[in-house]
């Protein structure tokens, strides 16, 4: 059993509109494709992967640095004990070998998007879908193929308007979800509390609005929208400051009673370990949003959720961040709370299998071998492209 | 006034030495140029950057991210207010357009290698060293040219024995270095000890060891490391656990009185902050050793040193990693408590000019325009085959 070739192609995901901290005009992701020399039904098995969107394409980094390892390893020592599938945590080491401490970006999403791919592989070795496999190595071994699933957008865009916001949230909630997400941040307190207010008014009873400050604001900064947004009864106030500046998270809920959401740019369990100890979250209603795919994958994300339990959060504070099938299997496999999704954006990379409708805020998984990128036909496309 | 050109090449460091955490066989460095239109006698002025090692050069983030973004700037934009020389925090600013918070490793070293060629050619259109500058700029105004430095070398190879260890030290003694360091944690606590007695034995009466464990160590063998070092007199342990870990340095300076050191693997003033914070290191003994060269450059290290004055540090106790001559400029130019050296390792890249020798642990540096790298000739040489 052997790796044959790890294939990698950087995509532009370029798009004109911003958020508080940056615009996507020349933003990228990897795609990778690790074929194996297994075969199910005559039929070569291909593991894919991909990077969410905002922290760029690795690919130079995997070529140089993680795909060498890789292939140059003994290829036994890259399988599990009895030799019938591949092993992601002895692949992980094999990646992290002369890799110093510290340091954790860029390098935690070349490996996280190699560490999708594996898993995807993995999974279609057994035969299995992604979930199933996790729940029954990881988790209680009863998957819930129902996950929670929130609508992010509301994004700066250069002719954006209230009405724009306006029919761009409503056709989230047309299609099904119950929770909704904009940003603010790229406006004045009051202008954005307008477009907060905007959105509000169509909102129906069982739905909420979640708002995302993309890690924009000082102290000062941070209290103020607080102020303003406890007049409000949303689902979230995310990432308010620097993601590193713990000491301001800490102050923040002393002021902010209501809950808050952070984690998408910590990419190490050291990190969301110095997260929980230090900011001042709280366990029974903030929010955890680290994402596997630019934080070294799933097998650093396992690290993750052994912090998330030793500190004694239930794995149902954790959303992350990202909108990729990837975060869906191990939402349905180990119990998150759930998992985000742009409907219109990032496609076609994020999203469901196409049979997959969201009803009351939540979708249900098929039961396809591996992560499930086989059931969403623009991006299995570009996948197999890959190696064509 | 210009920047033409900024070229990069990645170097091969190579070496069959290993520390506690990797080996350096496949370990690389950036070399980077940047060409200006400015003429000082008739020739174009050109400033040089390189990275210290361990982190890997960085060219291809440089091509993809931060060379395009500073050459497809409006040039205007770069220079100061006088129009008469770059300025080094306009052009960090345009290469972290578009850069989300957190995540601070690879890129940080890609800026970092850019930074400290943006300031070697700033010093050289002014016509000044760059320690004259910077103490003339963030300083007294009165540079300290005589800098402490210490030996650092003592590296585990495949063939060393405890003869050849302290021929290595003595032969750093003999060069006038008064604190040599060696690695830790390779071997087994009882052999490692073996190893300090053998050094510790042919140090003379004002002459030091420092021990560094490279980040190895989990919070149980850091305790068991500190128990048998505080037998001896060293001038400090350095890394002994995760950079990130703070709870474990916190809990270590509990029990281990003497001097720790660490920071070399922190590249943000965000991350310096949080051992600061956090970590209990404490300000009359311990040392911060944040390489600008791997943490975004000056422009970042000046945030850094706000940072530890402002939580009341002396700049003395800090003593980068990295060994180049950019932070030895730094520590004169205002007032740092040293730098590390490699008499024999990372050659060419490291070390000093070429008529600077080492006394009693000092060495004084030379009047050359710029970080002084044209007074090392087996370096400039491999810079000036940058642009040839």
């Amino acid at each position: 059993m052997k790796i044959t070739k790890i294939i990698e192609k950087t995509k532009f995901i370029n798009s004109s509109m911003k958020n508080a901290y940056i615009d996507f005009s020349k933003m990228t992701l990897s795609l990778v494709a690790i074929c194996s020399d297994v075969k199910k039904n005559g039929k070569q098995l291909i593991g894919y992967g991909f990077n969410s969107n905002g922290r760029y394409g690795q690919g130079n980094l995997m070529r140089e640095r993680f795909i060498p390892r890789i292939m140059e390893s003994n290829q036994n020592d890259l399988l599990n004990e009895k030799g019938n599938n591949f092993d992601p945590h002895k692949i992980w080491d094999v990646m992290m070998r002369n890799e110093k401490p510290g340091g954790h970006g860029e390098r935690s999403v070349a490996v996280g998007t190699i560490d999708m791919a594996i898993w995807d592989l993995v999974s279609k070795i057994e035969d299995k879908p992604l979930y199933q496999l996790l729940s029954e190595r990881y988790g209680n071994n009863k998957p819930e193929k129902k996950v929670f699933v929130y609508a992010a957008g509301g994004y700066y865009w250069p002719d954006g308007d209230l009405n724009s916001l306006k029919s761009e949230i409503k056709s989230y909630l047309d299609r099904g979800y119950s929770v909704v997400k904009k940003k603010i941040g790229g406006m004045s307190l009051s202008e954005d509390c307008k477009r907060i207010e905007a959105v509000l008014k169509i909102l129906g009873p069982n739905q909420k609005l979640a708002v995302d400050a993309n890690g924009k604001f000082n102290l000062k900064t941070a209290l103020d929208y607080a102020r303003e947004l406890s007049n409000y009864n949303l689902f979230w106030y995310e990432e308010p400051g620097d993601p590193l500046d713990f000491e301001l998270h800490y102050k923040l809920t002393k002021e902010y009673k209501k809950s808050l959401a952070t984690g998408e740019n910590l990419f190490s369990h050291q990190d969301a370990r110095n997260l929980i100890r230090y900011s001042g979250i709280r366990k029974d209603k903030d929010y955890l949003q680290f994402d596997c795919a630019l934080s070294y994958g799933l097998v650093e994300y396992l690290k993750i959720l052994k912090v998330i339990k030793e500190f004694g959060w239930s794995f149902d504070r954790c959303i992350p961040h990202g909108g990729h099938q990837m975060s869906l299997a191990i939402a349905a496999g180990l119990g998150l709370g759930g998992n985000e999704s742009y409907p219109d954006l990032f496609q076609p990379y994020g999203g469901f299998p196409d049979n997959v409708e969201v009803h009351n805020g939540y979708v249900e998984l098929p039961d396809l071998p591996g992560i499930g990128f086989e059931g969403k036909n623009d991006l299995i496309k570009q996948m197999r492209d890959l190696i064509n």
